[in-house]
């Protein structure tokens, strides 16, 4: 563990005394996002020392020109980057002429800074010394509302300590802001209007190239211990800034507060010629429900979230913590009800991995937005796949594919590729699978078999397409293979026959050719309308089962498993355990041929396999397949420890399981990867839902019923988590020796536990 | 063929007519350097039109900051590149207060270049109209010289046509360069000093981080239908830039003549405070020798250098053209008197492929330099990368070896690896063999064996210790393997057992334990040093010799052919003549992915083996896997046809050798690759060099003896070339029917010709 500054609590996250180094950590742990924006927990008056200002809206992105070494035919021009909006959280302040810096302020005492997650704000505290000698008390809390996705708010209290003085607050809005990932330094955005009227004020800006259009709006009151100041602001305009100052005499002891209501309108969602009125409006209703009104509907808000979504674990306060922190990330990332969004794997908290959207979305988020959410919001991020369609087949088309074939970018924010190493861009293909996949792991879970008609089957036979075309015939072996790829251990590139790959390609087809004959006899118009756009026929469809039925599997009968790839036994096979631990991180200590000649792996490869297709193999299967390739795994990536608890958990290993549980909840709490200062790691977050609910929970579908195989990690005295189960919420909540489950629904519900059939009445606890 | 505008003719490289879009081509294909500094055929006068401005300096290099698009461990955080230097050929030209800018006459009659191979010399002529209707003629001659390494000189004649007038002549020194290829836009060069004294002028400027320091220079004088004229120039000086401006009232017809002499002086080879006195000392002698003088040094250095390189090819124009346009830019680039140097892709022609070096030097270049050159050019090409030892060491070090082991660059410039693509920098790791084989290619042509123990066993020792420490074993193989590499067919990365490394790789291994004895027994003091340097001890000679012995090589006993790599026949094995030629080239055609899995070859691989190793091969074996890898080989690589040319050739397939043999000769002056206005191909120029005297020659030295088996091709009356082996001149003639042989030594020497012994009397002509 590298930091262990976040005080254990269950329902906040903490931060207490003021330390320059990890200003940049905390602004990204207290994160603020409601869905439709986000911001890093940037401080409200200057600060001179090292800071990653972040304010991003959702959607809205720049086609930043690409920068490679060397440049290969395919690679895209540019790519789609989440990028740095401009910034309304700002409020100058200074005391007696003096500007609050905490990084120039002589003395900082009581620093504390409080995520509180049940109820959704933020807040920060503290007294300093100015300069100047003027002694402080400031107190800030910030949030962005759930309720109204264009709205934040703020109440910034300063109260003088040892004198009264002169305090001049200016809050502003700042559309003059850089982008940290940019290649080129290029600008990304214009700002073409500056208005101020009476104590609102916005700025106009437009981003360069995707010309997206927005207004970035402000209004602010004051009241001098509670009391309203009807003060004037003196307005101050720039072309990039404008700011409006209030200067209040403030004696000793009485608390000067600016409410300020801040964010943004965008041409997403309204006429571009009405962002400012569209502005005002938002104003209009903060200011008709005032900051404790406002802050009341959050505390709603989040409330009806956690009731469905809140984990609770006892008898582990950081444990508890972890897994709030990222139900809470996950909410503030991505609430599902808009389809052109996406969960990025920095959500709002950091620019790194430009684009928004990979296939961490369908692999790892699916099951616990289908789990907490209405099935709309699952439903919404397939629906993002069926509209990047075309895109995704004029993607396959520029590397030489036809009629047809789709292959998903592995990175995009509108439907283009926005990733540019070619043993990812172009070989790390089985993305294309997962997305086959959630169509799939969707139907199971909601029983909603619309969605294949509707949109889904057109996925499924460009996907299918893709990966005949992509298959070809090896002479020497009989079979079809799928030569030059890179699987999910991004640790070997450029193999041939990934299992994983190979693997999840045959699924793919037959998936495909089951859905078309379910498709042909239950939604006759649906299948013509498809047949007609698709042009598929017969002939295709028996060519792609032959490529399926004749998928080459590498498999070790030495060992009885299946091969990672062709050649994975001819690697030293030396186990992580007798590596030196000074050369770990492998990323970090070795050079890029070492870690691609060693046996060792990055994230679930061959047990990703397992993982989606559990069903497919005995446990004894998963067991060998487990022994053999746990051992070399680094769990370098985020994504890697969730998949494995789950899995050791079925095998009852529950220290291993409860380890690897750890690792993933507490990554960036406890900042692991010595990276957190760049940003969350939004989507691995999911992954440690399903830790819990898969992994220690046991949740399984299987023909339509839920089945769980209940453990608990010794050092817990209960978990409990929550499912939606097709309209019905079902509580699960285990302790030592004991699972209760507690059915909201009409009607009585049968489910399976360590598989024994058990009937749940509606409202009624039972325990088994 | 895409170009064709260069007029056929034996001893020149002619264009005739202005085409503003073969400006840059022809900046290229008129490229002029002397070994110490070179230039593109940039104009004289300003030209306004597309241009890429050229002056490089033999070993002045600048680290430019790596750019890639994602940083992998162990990337050269700089890397070294050959910058475009101060430029001192400049002369603006004004008639009647109008700029003579071919890019803005109205009228432009007779333009006409011409590079003299044979003389050495450069010069450009035409008429042209002004937009102020004044009409000229010029004519422009250039050299760089051969016998003084650091001038240059220019005779620049200007005549009024029809109507006398004022013609101003500047010349000037420019030093605000800037370079196509920097990474993001750095300056590359900080100008200290502007000199102006009398004729005469210079700028020092040094490169920054490097810090070379440079004087660039110039002298002018005028002359008026020939005579002498006396004017004191007006001087305008700037920070960068000096001019002098002679302004001369020139009556219809007469012709103006201006004289500018040039180049650099370097503290490479002066004390830096001297460079301006070293340079006045230049400009001293060329004032002595004045322009013909200098001129007719010139002819005779180039005659002594034709004397011995020259090839003749009677009854092909193009043929004849194109050999000894390659032979002009081989010794245009690399005279050998300077082991700092070496001998760049591009030479002094473009900015491309940043650093100098590749293993093109030992691959493809020395074997001409031996035969061309008096033997120490050669060996100074060897000492180039035993002075960079210890850098090869260290490389070793980053990417995790240990001991000793050396890896040398990839390209470099200072021993510093100068490359950042994972599979090229970490995986193409063959170079270091050809660095080995090229220590055995010396000792076998010159006999010079004291090389080995006076340098050439610590480079053997170093790369020895790689190859052992790279290659791990494999259990299922039972046998050492060679995993993640790039061969020299860049069309695969990271692949397993390619079987030149390994087979290289071997070599290299045993031919070191060979030289460790050899030494031992002979070159005893050497010997103790060197143990001593190294700490070899026999322990590890003896793990060497296990890694040798039982190196894996793939095979296939289906085809009975050493197999590229690992999984090669899994391939869909479609030779290339069935490709649509709307496909080709593939590398601008196809995603990098689809050239990967494909089984098409860049340039020989398995077949560089052959070539190397031939010895090792029966001709039945050569024959076998040459019609099994060359129907897939794209030669897409300059260095592709050559290789293949001679292996034709041996088999006695004499229409494919010379098929081969045209591209590689004319590759540049035809455009084949539509590249050339980037700059010239040099190091495959002595592949083409190659292709003649070891394909169509069939020169091979065996136990010290010169062996042929000539050939000629049906289109050619005759060929002939000379070689210096070993201080003995042999000149070979071959006609259809016959090789005449003539020696120039002091004694008899015997070849063999045909496999049959020939006793070649001194100073007689023998017909074979």
């Amino acid at each position: 563990m590298n930091q262990d500054y976040i005080v254990p609590d269950v329902w906040s996250i903490i931060e207490e005394g003021f330390e320059p180094s990890r200003v940049k950590s905390s602004e990204s742990l207290f994160s603020l996002g409601n869905g439709a924006m986000g911001q890093r927990a940037n401080f409200e008056e200057a600060y001179s020392g090292p800071t990653f200002q972040g304010s991003y809206i959702g959607g809205v992105y720049y086609p930043d020109k690409t920068r490679v070494g060397w440049w290969k035919n395919g690679y895209p021009e540019y790519f789609a980057k989440v990028i740095n909006a401009p910034s309304w959280i700002g409020i100058g302040v200074t005391v007696d002429g003096e500007a609050l810096d905490l990084n120039r302020c002589t003395e900082i005492k009581g620093y504390r800074r409080e995520f509180h997650m049940k109820e959704g704000w933020y807040r920060r505290s503290f007294q300093a010394r100015l300069r100047n000698g003027a002694r402080v008390a400031v107190e800030a809390t910030r949030f962005l509302s759930m309720a109204h996705g264009e709205l934040g708010a703020i109440k910034y209290s300063i109260t003088l300590l040892e004198k009264g003085g002169t305090i001049a607050l200016e809050p502003y809005l700042d559309s003059g802001i850089t982008n940290e990932d940019s290649n080129w330094d290029d600008q990304f955005w214009q700002s073409t209007r500056v208005v101020s009227e009476g104590a609102r004020a916005c700025i106009e800006a437009h981003t360069l190239k995707t010309f997206f259009h927005t207004c970035t709006f402000m209004e602010a009151h004051l009241t001098l211990d509670g009391a309203e100041i009807g003060n004037e602001p003196e307005v101050r305009e720039e072309p990039t800034y404008v700011g409006h100052r209030y200067t209040v005499e403030v004696p000793e002891g009485q608390t000067l507060t600016l409410y300020k209501y801040g964010g943004y309108t965008v041409d997403l969602n309204h006429p571009k010629e009405g962002l400012m009125q569209a502005a005002w409006k938002v104003l209009g209703t903060a200011r008709k429900k005032g900051f404790d009104g406002l802050l009341e509907e959050q505390r709603q808000a989040w409330a009806r979230i956690w009731e469905m979504s809140d984990i609770t674990i006892e008898g582990d306060v950081k444990a508890q913590q972890g897994i709030r922190f990222n139900i809470l990330q996950l909410n503030q990332t991505y609430t599902g009800r808009d389809s052109r969004l996406n969960i990025g794997p920095k959500g709002f908290t950091g620019e790194k991995y430009g684009g928004s959207t990979y296939w961490d979305t369908e692999a790892y988020c699916i099951p616990f937005y289908m789990a907490t959410k209405d099935q709309f919001v699952a439903r919404n991020l397939l629906k993002y796949r069926y509209n990047h369609l075309e895109k995704a087949i004029e993607n396959a088309a520029k590397l030489g594919f036809s009629k047809g074939a789709a292959l998903y970018p592995m990175v995009t924010m509108n439907g283009e590729e926005c990733h540019n190493e070619w043993e990812i861009t172009f070989e790390e293909i089985h993305r294309n699978s997962a997305i086959a996949y959630a169509i799939y792991n969707y139907y199971r879970y909601t029983g909603d078999y619309t969605y294949i008609p509707d949109m889904g089957l057109e996925v499924l036979i460009g996907i299918a397409r893709f990966w005949y075309q992509r298959a070809s015939f090896s002479e020497p072996k009989q079979q079809y293979v799928i030569l030059g790829v890179t699987g999910p251990n991004e640790y070997e590139n450029n193999v041939n026959n990934n299992w994983y790959t190979n693997y999840s390609a045959r699924w793919c087809i037959r998936f495909c050719l089951e859905q078309l004959r379910k498709v042909k006899d239950g939604y006759q118009e649906d299948y013509r309308r498809i047949i007609g756009h698709t042009r598929l026929t017969e002939v295709e469809t028996e060519k792609w089962k032959k490529v399926a039925d004749q998928m080459y599997l590498p498999y070790s009968e030495e060992h009885k498993v299946y091969l990672q790839q062709d050649g994975f036994l001819d690697k030293e096979l030396i186990p992580v355990s007798e590596l030196d631990r000074t050369q770990r991180p492998l990323n970090q200590k070795w050079s890029w041929d070492r870690i691609l000649r060693s046996p060792y792996i990055k994230q679930a490869d061959t047990l990703q396999g397992f993982y989606f297709f559990e069903e497919h193999f005995t446990l004894e299967e998963l067991e060998r397949h487990f022994d053999f390739y746990e051992p070399f795994t680094v769990h370098e990536s985020s994504l890697s420890p969730c998949v494995h608890s789950i899995q050791a958990a079925r095998l009852n290993r529950m220290d291993q399981a409860y380890e690897f549980y750890l690792r993933t909840s507490r990554l960036d709490l406890d900042d692991y990867n010595k990276e957190v200062h760049e940003g969350l790691h939004i989507t691995s977050m999911a992954g440690t839902w399903m830790s819990i609910v898969e992994g220690f929970g046991g949740l399984r579908v299987i023909n339509d019923k839920l089945n769980f195989h209940p453990r608990i990690p010794k050092q817990w005295k209960s978990y409990s988590f929550k499912l939606n189960f097709r309209g019905r919420i079902l509580k699960v909540t285990v302790t030592p020796g004991k699972a209760s489950f507690h059915l909201d629904a009409e009607e009585e519900m049968s489910i399976r536990v360590n598989g024994n059939r058990v009937v749940l009445p509606p409202q009624e606890t039972v325990h088994v």
